[in-house]
C-alpha cells in the first residue's frame, strides 16, 4: 500500500533529543503493525537554520512539505540567540496557519505512577481534551506603536476573530463532547471584561450549540475557570478555547496532572487539505538540553496521535499502553523522580511495542 | 481629627450580604484603634440600579465620590438581567479607569486551617502578591465587527498599552519587590505568541528593571507560569502582569492556595489624587447569594486593606491576626468545611477585635 510520508523536523534544544526516541517507537510500531511509513528528516525549522541562514525555514518550506501526510514535529525555540517571536513566528506558527491546522487538541489525563501536583486526586479522576482555536484570534502581529522611543510611547495590539474559524473550532468541540460519555463542554470566555470579541465569542458558542441538543454547555471566564481546573479538575470533559486562553489551560491542564513534561499535543486540518503537526506540548527546555535528560513521553505520545490520525488506532492504543506501562514500571527520567535517561526511557517504550 | 469618608457600595449578589460583616469589622477597628471612620452608603453601582434606572450609576457618580478618601466594594454583576460587559464596564471598570487606580494588588498566601489544593505545601510555603495592571492593556471595548450578522463576520479586538501606564505598574511592582526579602520579581508576558505589545512589554520590563539592581528577574510566558503556579508556588514572590494576565493570575494564586473565597485585593491610586477601591476577589456569585453562607473574610481582609493604606496599620494587623485565629479555631462558613453563617462568621472575627 502507498505509505504514508511523514516529515520529522527536530527543530531546537530537546526536540534533537526526543525525536530519536520518538522515531524509534514509531519504527517500532510500523513493524508491528505493518504499517509504511516513509520519513523525510528536516534540519531547518530551527535556530540553528537561522543561524546559518538568517531565517527560520527555506523560502520553498511549503512545497518541501506538502506532499506530506504529517510533520511530527520537536520543539522550536533558542531565545538566547533568536528572540521567540521571530524563531516561533518563523515556524511552528507559520505551519499552523498555513497549513490551516484551526484545531490544537491536548488531553489531560491523571495516570497511574505519574505524582499529582494535586492532593487527594487518583487516576481516572481528571480526563478532559482542551480544544484550542490554533489559527487566528489574539496571535496577530497586527498593530503597532507610536511614538516609538518616547515617553509618551503608544502600542495598538490588534486581535482578529472570524465566524468561520469560531464556528468550525466551535462545531469540532461540540461534535467531540457529543461523541464522548458525558456529554459535556465548557466554553473559555471572558465576556465581562474584553468587551467586543468575547461578548461575540459566547454569541457563537451559543449559535453553533444549537445543533448539539444533548451537550451541556457551561461558559466560564478565564479567571475563574482557571481556578477550577486546580479546584474542580473532574467537572470537565471538552474545553474549547480562543487561541490564547486554549494557550494557557493547554498549559494549565497539563500541570495539573503532573503532566507537562508528558502532555503530546495534535495540530489538526481535520479536511486533510494539508498535513497535520503533532508535537509536545513542552517546547524546547534550554535549560535541560544537552545532557540527554529529557522525557520523551511527550514526542512518543504524539507519534501515537498522529497514527490514530492516519487510521491506525491498533497502533495508537499499543503506543499508548506501553506508556502507561513505562510510566507504572519505570524506567523513568529525572523529572518523574528516576534515573534513566531519555534514550533508555525510550528504547524500554519501544521494547514493549 | 478629620474622619476619614467611605463609601460602601455593596453591588450585587454576595456583595450585599458580605458588606454588613465587613462595616461590622471596620466598625469594630474603628472603636478599638480610635480611628475615625464616615461611611456614605450607596445603592447604585449595581444591577438592581440598573433594573430600575437603565443604567448601573447616577449621571453624577463621580462628583458623589470623589470626596472620599476611599471606596469599599462588594462585588459587581447579575448576569441573568444584565449582561456582564454592560454591568462590569458600567461600575467597576469605570471606577478604575476614571479613577485611576493603576495598580490591581493581591496577594496568595497560605494560611494554617485553610485546606490546600496542592499535595503537600503547609502555611508558609506560599506567600506572594500579584501586582496586575488595573488601566489599560487588553481590557477595551476598542475595535467592532464587519459583515455583522453574515457568515463573513470578522471582529477585531484592540488592546491598547502605554509606556506611561506599562512603566508605573512595573516601578510599583520593582519597589514592592525590592522592599521584600528575597527581592524576586517574576513578569508575565506572552512575546512568543503576541506579536506587537508583548515584546514591548519585555523591553519596558527591562528598561524599568535598570534602576533596581537589586531585583532578581524572571521573565515567564503567561501559558508556562499558570503551570508553575500548581507545580512551584513557592518560587514566586512578586508577579507583576497586564491587566488580563494579572487577571488569571490573581484567581489562580488564589486558588493554589485555597483561598479564592478568601482573597482581598486593592485598587490603588498611589497618588492619592482619587479613591482608591478596596474589594473581594470573588465577585458576586449568584448561585450561592440569598443564603447568608457565603464567607464573609475577603470582604473584611479587604477593609483590613484600605486601613492599611489609610496609614492604619495597627489595625490592619489587628483584622489580619483576628481573621488567622478564626481560620484555626472557627465558626467556619460551608466552603470551609464549616456550617456557620456569614454573619455568624463576621461577627466572631469582629468579637476578636
Ligand atoms: C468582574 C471582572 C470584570 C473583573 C476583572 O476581570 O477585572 C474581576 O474578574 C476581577 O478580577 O476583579
Ligand atoms: C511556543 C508558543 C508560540 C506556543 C503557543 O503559544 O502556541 C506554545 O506555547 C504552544 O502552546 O504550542
Amino acid at each position: 500500500s502507498t505509505p504514508f510520508k511523514i516529515a520529522a523536523i527536530p527543530g531546537d534544544g530537546i526536540g534533537k533529543e526526543v525525536m530519536p526516541e520518538g522515531l524509534r517507537v514509531l519504527e517500532a510500531a510500523a513493524r508491528r503493525f505493518d504499517i509504511p511509513l516513509e520519513f523525510t528528516q528536516i534540519d531547518w525549522a530551527s535556530c540553528d537554520h537561522y543561524a546559518k541562514t538568517g531565517q527560520m525555514m527555506p523560502d520553498d518550506w511549503k512545497a518541501q512539505l506538502q506532499g506530506h501526510d504529517a510533520i511530527y514535529f520537536g520543539a522550536v525555540g533558542w531565545p538566547a540567540t533568536v528572540p521567540d517571536h521571530v524563531s516561533l513566528w518563523g515556524s511552528l506558527l507559520k505551519f499552523r496557519r498555513e497549513f490551516d491546522q484551526y484545531i490544537n487538541l491536548r488531553p489531560a489525563r491523571l495516570f497511574e505512577g505519574v505524582p499529582c501536583p494535586l492532593a487527594g486526586r487518583k487516576a481516572g479522576d481528571i480526563d478532559f481534551m482542551i480544544v484550542r482555536e490554533n489559527t487566528e484570534g489574539e496571535y496577530t502581529n497586527l498593530g503597532g506603536v507610536m511614538y516609538e522611543g518616547t515617553e509618551r510611547e503608544i502600542v495598538i495590539q490588534e486581535s482578529v476573530f472570524s465566524r468561520f474559524g469560531a464556528d468550525r473550532v466551535l462545531k469540532y468541540a461540540f461534535e467531540l463532547a457529543q461523541s464522548r460519555q458525558r456529554k459535556h463542554l465548557t466554553v473559555a470566555t471572558k465576556s465581562n471584561g474584553i468587551a467586543i470579541s468575547m461578548p461575540w465569542w459566547d454569541k457563537r458558542a451559543d449559535a453553533v450549540g444549537a445543533d448539539f441538543p444533548e451537550v451541556t454547555v457551561d461558559k466560564q471566564h478565564i479567571d475563574i475557570l482557571s481556578a477550577r481546573f486546580v479546584l474542580q479538575p473532574s467537572r470537565f470533559d471538552v474545553v474549547v478555547a480562543s487561541n490564547l486562553f486554549g494557550d494557557i489551560l493547554s498549559d494549565l491542564g497539563p500541570a495539573c496532572t503532573g503532566t507537562i513534561g508528558l502532555a503530546p499535543s495534535a495540530n489538526l486540518n481535520p479536511e486533510r487539505r494539508f498535513p497535520s503537526l503533532f508535537e509536545p506540548v513542552h517546547g524546547s527546555a534550554p535549560d535541560i538540553y544537552g545532557k540527554n535528560i529529557a522525557n520523551p513521553v511527550a514526542m512518543i505520545w504524539s507519534g501515537a496521535l498522529m497514527l490514530h490520525f492516519l487510521g491506525r488506532r491498533d497502533a495508537h492504543d499499543a503506543i499508548v499502553k506501553a506508556i502507561e506501562r513505562v510510566l507504572i514500571e519505570g524506567p523513568r527520567t529525572g523529572d518523574l523522580g528516576g534515573s534513566a535517561s531519555t534514550t533508555e526511557m525510550g528504547k524500554a517504550i519501544a521494547a514493549l511495542i
